[in-house]
């Protein structure tokens, strides 16, 4: 159990209402073709500007999942 | 149209409510006296606590906007 | 008055609901044994997934403090 | 068209021309397996040295591309 | 030769008995679906404590490997 | 003369051509409304793809001149 | 559950044997005074060089626990 | 009062006495233009050498002032 | 005496002198109440500017002390 | 075979002509004094400006190269 | 005493045992020309794969030592 | 003019009195093995405590001087 090994992905979500939306984006659309992932970390924080006012927010951050050993 | 220069300003927004809050009040007080604001980048996300609450969110961010050449 | 002393803890705060919401939860609890917390710094931003969907948001702040000095 | 989401590649890229032709490679390599690449971020920039003089640069760069959404 | 290209996989591996076969694991691991590793770096070291004890280390590492170009 | 007080601007050049002429893009814009510039940092080089190939380099850098003092 | 809070030490510990016994050394040093650790993660490593060999290790960790809330 | 706007200038400063001699030079030439100070940041700190002595300190700084805002 | 325990503490210390003199206030107001401190290590150097002029510096200090095994 | 030691040397590099330029005269230079170098890594880009042009730029680099052992 | 002057020297040293012997490898070359080694630091631990498993450790420190002044 | 080599030496400085003083030993011990010393940048500050007091500040530096090329 101690000998698990996790693999990272780098993603970038983004939405018009929050940050906290932005990682959901990034997390639900990685779920569709990642299983078992366990924990994100937020990498960086940034977003579009349009006629004066946000967007949307751009939020980069890594998806850590396990990987199934097959020994 | 690809040789565009950008100009980065770095500001501090603050806000009782919310970081996404104190990132709007830094943009729309920018925009009082840049045009053409492009994207943003959060650098640094504090706060001030009073009788142990937060009082306010501080975002410092960098705001880019497009430079008018003369030429 | 500006020879004041601080000194900075360093916490990590989880919730379900927000970004803020963990920052305040780690301020509440300090709250409980240090008093005079004067400002608080966001240093990582992480979260736990449980079956494909953010569980928990968990915000590693460091909380500065005034230390009473005995001079 | 705003909630978009991008998943980044870490790649190294090497050519005994130049610094861009190391990125070229690169990224023309990546085009082969992934579609809709957005934007390359260089991260380091190193390279080899034979006989006292550069054999080659070899250039770290992240690439983003679009995830299709099948929702 | 020169203009070969390589990408580089983030892994956490982990072991009960020392930093280096934590590397073993997500290394071996990684073995198993990609071939032709040539280098890892270490990113992060961290790990688990239970009953006062290390329970496991956790390593992150970047996994650098030759991508096989088709032309 | 070893008190002089110097200013730096953060602009993003962009070029079709290099990382070179991204730089001195930036440099020429600058140019047209600030005098006595004396060097530049580069900070961060990136880029933008389109159709699988480098559509064209972004490079952020620091560029730092002379303020006159009035004393 | 979730939203527990943490607390960090910032902690060196030292050993002449290896990496592993100077994390070991500090940890259990922690474990006379705290309890409910968690996890730790690895900031320096550093030594001491006596007579041209290792004398000692130090690494530089940080050590997370859980806080009891009185709430 | 708690949604203040603050912008922050890099600016370089030297002086042949002092570390703090050249962040004194550095605001005060800030200060012939800029109103509303607030506080100063530390960047980097290097410096000039003639015949094998120190000529000037040079010590990079970032200035934060409040923008009124016309709303 | 090869397997000492360190901790360290983080502090910030003011002045209206200097960066030394704010350095001395942080660790004289921390062997108040700690004993055994050997070394610090600067972190961070700020400072309050009010009328035009530094009001005071502040400097983050990181500050190492022996802990006393039990066993 | 596999427990070659390397040193790394610190160097900067001046070319008026590109940045690739630059690090071939550093490495040149070096390559005068010191035999077996075996790659660089490119630590930071730089560069004069005279006449609102650039004049030169300076890249930082490390060069590292194979030590001989006597045993 | 207390107005040694260090110098410091970066070194890779490289072992296929552990992490530990690569660091111990670089400070006995090292030794081999300089005198009064005092401390060392380790800046990146990376490695060599081959046939899917480590080949070497490759850890780059910097070795302090003291220089004798004349005065 | 335009195609000078420099290098860098890392140095650690110490005083009782200052970090300037600090700065200054290094530089002024450099000098008697090296010439054409040029510039030097402060990469970290840190000190020893006894008995509660500041005994030295130790500053590490870098100094850049010009190589003669032989060519």
């Amino acid at each position: 159990m101690s000998d698990h090994v996790y693999k990272k992905l780098e993603l970038v979500g983004s939405s018009p209402k929050s940050i906290e939306d932005a990682i959901r984006n990034a997390i639900e659309t990685a779920g569709e073709s990642v299983r078992q992932m366990r924990w994100f970390e937020v990498i960086e924080t940034r977003g579009h500007i349009e006629d004066g006012k946000i967007a949307h927010y751009q939020v980069t951050i890594k998806v850590g999942f396990t990987i199934e050993r097959t020994t």
